[in-house]
């Protein structure tokens, strides 16, 4: 658990570099991460490469024992580069050409950017490879952000091409697995194949999704050459990507094969703000903290990407400058961030940035520190964090983070519900996020897992929005004795995204749990309908509502399973066999919590109706409580337990930590 | 009366088409639509075709005794013709050549789409036209649908150009119709014209107004086409057209006179869902059965296309794909729509599709059968229409669907709506349905007519919005004897999209309803004021609202007219002189009713007041009751009817059939 | 105080104009403008000049007695010029050239644009430059007006470049002015400089606010030239631009310099239903009426442009056609804008347009004739308005219309506002119309001046949202010995859109207003917090809330300031040292009432709480009472005053005038 920091050399005088390592040491950093957005520092013009600058920035840095962490920098391709290649730079769905003058002004299918890119890693590692305070790398920075993945050059039709011919063999392959035999759509070689938007009405969605396949496998493509390069010239370190908040447009598991560590970039208000998924209610509730549960959502979702190794590459600490709104935190709030990432299993939580900047773009981006070099409030709270961390125990939280219940993320399953979403506030991530929060108030830590991950060591699984089931998952499932969950729209799309066989629901996972689908209901926002019992004084008691979505399900007369709950009008809503539940729609909030109850009930896992804005986080023999509600709460420790952080009572923005073995 | 079905061999195994046919046949379906869409099918390459398929399919259909609708598969161009005539595809406003890929992607301006659609249509009617088993053959596919009517290709400039140079002899005409001596737009030849859009501001109107007549011509000018060679080739045979509801782009009465039916697509959810003009409230209201008029109108609408013939080309069957939300229709809805349907005089209503497709665009698009081939909600309604037909009395609605009330619908008025509507939420089709909306909510019956349908076999006319309202029309008006109703904007311009002199009202009329408007008064969501009584008791009392519109009337001191209600500041708001009404703005809904009950009253028509959903139809002797409100209610029927179909008490979603001569 | 009206006279048939002219008279017209946007008339064809026709315009109008404003007819290219010279074409954002077909089809850079001007305004200016009727002059029209001031085609890229190479000498001084060190942004040349649009995101700030500036030149260097040519042909007459409302995109105050006059062109219902900063309950209240403030900060925007002359060109004179909603301004508006003009210092109100127009864009923008000639509702108005003037004492209002409190308005504030907003309803017209309408509110009078404008005589100062603020500025305001209100954002930018120091709020007022502002707090509409008192009884109690935005104070140790108000979690919200304010964030309308009145009281300037819609204002000895409100209101006159115009008691849409020495 240590801290880290932002920094940016190549903006500041280098007669402040000294005391501004001087005082990240007497801050308490740990890590510095430079050098990524530097291009035309490193290589002002072609080929002609200036390290200077570099070479005394690590000094001064590793002169106070900092470790360094070395950015990449080709989120930031120079002006003459774009001048000598113009192909470099991607080009929008319009069709139009977009412009040097901000960042990731690349296309992901450029050869000459891969050249280029190529040239730089390989000068930068073959100088600072096995310089020993660096001691990590950082390829790029945020792929995808700003809408990057997708670039609708002449390079990357030709890579589409190119990349279907490989995936189908056969030009009457990619026919029968797009299905176009539907309008005419025959192609009669790769060559008929465009890319799929500015049609009359929507593309073939397997068009689509390939689309997006292909799109996602050159990010990929693109950081495997920056990850060869760094392990040939820079061995025993670790190579990371920091990746972004709430961003799907590439694999990020398959990315993390290639990686050591999963870093991301966390701005609990600025995501707060934007998450589409979030509501204008909660927009405003948590406006000053986050949602209790937008930073946890990535920790989550960021530990299993790299086999549990993760860090924060840049953590909020102040206000943003880059959300529609950008309040200021609640006093308090970067530091329970901070802690809130270790009660995860953060390796690292480092701060973005050192100091603000007080021109560009980022000019309204605070840091630890006022572009007048005054320690800021934000820098002050993760002091307090540094000394805490040096005050704890020897033996705390040395254990790894992992949790009780299994959340299946998929990326594709993203891609799947974007083309087909069938209702028009369908959302992946927003689906997932919904369960996960549900989860999470209910005091049940949380692994969000990817689709090939290990599900052996999980109570539950609960598997939501998971548009193709592979028969590998499947199996996998039907092989543990571990209490599983399936939510709406799960197993519904075949891998070319075409109906399951029965829109099966959960036909492929065979008779464990057999519910044919047969049609969708989706509902605009102010429809709903109730949910009633099925027995005893519930029967046909309203037991809360359904409302944005339902899976309109036949339970066969074959059937083992059994009905737990019925919408008004006599559909299937809650169903059990055995270990499986099948919940067939979205419901609301009291009605997810009873029926997440039942579920962890079963699978012997206690539960608690958590005060609003309060979370709870295991790790190893230790708890965490964190808290965002505006009122002082109780955390749940037995009377006369010790506190290594806060009290049995915390306010807003409080955290506590407490031995709970 | 007879049911049909929409159906694509082409995308299911042939080994599957017996089976398909023979069920078809035990279902009751007695017409099958095939083939359109199948042109790469047909004619997998330029100038080859393959018709052993569809001979089978045509075969393997009529050996069951169904017969066949043939559709022409133009609104699907195979990739080989884009390739090889890429100035096939349409240009968008801002001169985005439309891509390949999914369906509808021409330009009708194209003259290589012209030759390969006579090719294909030609090598398709000399193959089928006298087949004895096709008794209809539909024209291409819902012209106009996916914004597809106006292209902004150099084949249309120079189209437009011509157009212009026919429609008006000399640019010195040009100018002056135009009234380009505003702005300094005088033009100096037919080539200084462009299209009417990406001016720094709006266009010249009747330049705008030019274009949408020329983009409605070229429409009429392609179809005739496919009309001329179906004529030639398949003599006897019905040949028709499947518009799409609530689409307006080109002029549908001019296409009826090449037609011998018109048939439409009838989508009551998905229209619920997004027309413009209907209330986010009646979209939650009538989410699972259809706003109560959205069917009833266009059927009105379409039987006045083509004298009275009319089909129901696809029916919705289940929920549909295209909506932003896309609900399950209410259990019982399917036969209900269809019985309304043949309320109204369809003589055939053909359900989309046989078997929901289980991939591409439609693949969450249900059909009487699902994907597994297990008989649907829709499905089984269907078979119940069918048994209901079957048990018809002989006499049982023979006559045709005729009404007493008229109401005028003009497809340039919506143009010329749209281009000059001078307060952002006046729609033509928003105020036709509003009048036709408070007609049947007062139990009568409607014919949506054409400015040029004959008139003389009506009680009751309702002129609204009809912004240009030609000589003829008000000459025919005035020697009928029946009751005129005439609403806000109607005769407010002339043919060239200017004002009407005296912004003319009613002026058009001369002294049969003398009432010169000054100005307009165009009032956003929330403004509203009140409108008074003039005499007796309601002197001055509020009899209810005024909002949206009002043009500004001045009764002058010769006028026969007599103002029967006024605005609170004093302008007249109803006037009634002899057998005219003018009706001077939109109000609420009470006062439009109460309007309308007083002209009713004065052309002899009995009203009542229906509860909220339900809606009766005579059919010659025939009544019909059609609901979809929540609650049961009672049809009115006398003591003792007794009820072909449903009873004198009916629920949501039922219909009632009674014998009334 | 002379009344004038636009008059198109190629529209209208010739034998019309002389009973134009002479109806004119008779209404009381003093002025007419003509000839603007006929350039298709004066020259059909390039080079050769029909004058014929407004020569006998001109001498028609003579003939009773008018005078002649005469408009350069630039603001509408004739065909012929757009196809010698397609270059003349502007270019939006996404590089699409616009097209010819309504006005402003002009690209400032177009050197052929240029050329052909200045060809046509000398042929004008030499023909009717020193005729005895013609008195004033007007530039084109309403330069800027739909979105025109920025171009972004080749000619504007090589302008920009020529003007950066010329602002900055070096691409060096341009790197670390704009600080390229960010991101890589490194030019090497002026030809790396693009324009700051379609990167993936925000190009650097100091980047779009140099195309701002550029842009804004590019309109000056054109009316110079036009300017320029008026001069030396047309000697001793006023030279005018009709600005438009709500405008902001070149600096008006650099172009004022040039004019003798400035006109603008009073829309006020237009205004009140588009302004984006008006709220949607205040686009209903006053959708009759205009907003209470829209047409009086206009006129006290345009008094301060041309040392206090200026005119309203063009007046509304009924419903217009351009905005979302047109509504039928109230009977008695047309009169009581046309003296809120004159009680604001106008020198000429002149009226749009002497007769609606019955073809073309504005068909329906009604004029004081109808199409048909009758003298509509603003012509009755406008004849009233003549009459009163013609009653006026002699002695009445030949006094400028200075006001006591000076409003500090800056184009460059609106740009950076626009370019670094940080919280999305930021508007800088937003936040001085704001603080405009509360002192209004109050009784105060204000002057809307410039930063460079003297502000000795006045006794109140208020600057807010004024992101730069000038050392020269910031001296003036230090020698003042009047009250000085700072609101927020007030001095947090350098002049090239960086951050000042210590983000400095007044630290660039030095010792005089000593306190630093840290960071901002941007808050989304819904999130508040409570303003607290600090003494006395008030000690914490709440005396209103703050919302939208904060500058997060420091007070230092050694400040002289005291804190008069804070925000409840401790920040300072309204300070006071010695006759300085510092206003911190936005607060609720009653409370900047509060903290307006206390500014004012130290200023000795009397205020008062006017009723909804009734606004005073002072000219010399004379006072007027415009009210708008709905109730009939007192006006502050002392017992027994004798009103030139109205009454004690003024209802809705009237006016008061009365002598108050
Ligand atoms: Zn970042
Ligand atoms: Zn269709
Ligand atoms: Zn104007």
């Amino acid at each position: 658990m240590r801290l880290g920091v932002c920094y940016y050399p190549e903006q500041w005088p280098r007669e402040q570099w000294a005391s501004d390592a001087r005082r990240m040491r007497e801050l308490g950093i740990r890590l510095v991460r430079i050098a990524e957005f530097a291009w035309a520092r490193m290589e002002p013009t072609p080929g002609q490469f200036e390290w200077a600058w570099l070479d005394d920035a690590i000094a001064t840095l590793a002169a106070e024992g900092l470790k360094v962490v070395l950015g990449t920098p080709t989120a930031a391709p120079p002006a003459w580069l774009v001048q000598q290649h113009p192909d470099v730079l991607p080009v929008d769905a319009h069709g139009r050409t977009k412009a040097f003058g901000s960042r990731r002004h690349y296309c992901f299918s450029s050869e000459a950017f891969h050249a280029a890119s190529e040239r730089i890693v390989t000068a930068m590692a073959q100088r600072y490879g096995q310089h020993p305070a660096v001691v990590a790398w950082q390829t790029d920075n945020e792929y995808g952000c700003h809408d990057t993945v997708l670039s609708y050059s002449p390079a990357a039709l030709a890579g589409f091409r190119r990349w279907l011919a490989q995936r189908y063999g056969s030009i009457h392959a990619l026919n029968a697995a797009w299905g176009t035999a539907f309008w005419s759509l025959q192609a009669n070689s790769f060559d008929d194949i465009g890319f799929p938007v500015g049609q009359p009405t929507g593309a073939l969605p397997t068009h689509a999704l390939d689309f997006r396949r292909f799109a996602s496998d050159e990010v990929l493509r693109y950081n495997r050459m920056q990850v060869r390069v760094l392990r040939e010239h820079a061995p025993g370190r670790d190579v990371l990507h920091n990746f972004m908040g709430m961003f799907g447009e590439f694999d990020h598991h398959a990315m993390g094969a290639d990686l050591d560590v999963a870093a991301w970039d966390n701005y609990p208000l600025g995501f707060t703000d934007t998450a589409p998924f979030i509501s204008e209610a909660d927009r405003l509730s948590w406006a000053r903290t986050g949602h209790p549960d937008i930073s946890a959502f990535h920790h989550d979702l960021y530990r299993g990407i790299c086999k549990g190794r993760w860090w924060v590459m840049e953590q909020q600490a102040g206000p943003v400058n880059w959300a529609h709104w950008n309040a200021m935190p609640l006093p308090g709030m970067v530091r329970t961030w901070t802690w809130e990432a270790f009660a995860h299993g953060a390796e690292v939580v480092s701060y973005f940035r050192w100091r603000q900047l007080p021109y560009a773009q980022e000019q309204m981006h605070s840091g630890l520190h006022t572009p007048d070099d005054v320690r800021d409030l934000g820098g002050e709270e993760a002091a307090q964090v540094a000394r805490e961390l040096a005050a704890l125990p020897d033996d705390a939280v040395l254990a790894s983070a992992t949790a009780p219940v299994a959340l299946v993320f998929d990326y594709s399953a993203k891609w799947m519900t974007d083309i087909v979403p069938q209702g028009a506030d369908m959302s992946y991530f927003g689906q997932v996020f919904g369960a996960y929060s549900a989860l999470r108030q209910l005091g049940l830590d949380v692994d969000l897992v990817g689709p090939d991950a290990p599900l052996d060591a999980y109570r539950m699984v609960v598997v939501t929005g998971l548009t193709h089931l592979t028969p590998a998952l499947s199996a996998r499932l039907q092989a543990l004795s571990a209490v599983v969950v399936l939510g709406p729209r799960t197993g519904s799309k075949t891998e070319h995204l075409g109906l399951s066989s029965q829109r099966a629901g959960a036909a492929p996972l065979g008779s464990a749990m057999h519910l044919p689908i047969t049609a969708v209901d989706s509902m605009r926002p102010g429809l709903q309908l109730p949910v009633v019992g099925v027995s005893g004084d519930e029967l046909g008691q309203p037991l809360g509502h359904g409302h944005q979505w339902r899976d309109l399900a036949q339970l066969p007369a074959d059937s083992a399973a059994r009905v737990l709950a019925r919408y008004e009008d006599g559909y299937p809503a809650w169903v059990q066999q055995g270990r499986w539940f099948r919940q067939c729609g979205m419901v609301d909030a009291p009605l997810q919590a009873r029926w997440f109850t039942e579920a962890a009930r079963l699978a012997d896992l206690p539960v608690v109706n958590l005060p609003a804005g309060l979370r709870l986080r295991r790790r190893g023999d230790w708890l965490f409580a964190v808290h965002r509600g505006p009122d002082h709460v109780q955390v749940p420790a037995p009377a006369g337990t010790s506190f290594v952080l806060g009290d049995a009572r915390i306010g807003p923005a409080q955290v506590a930590m407490w031995h709970a073995p």
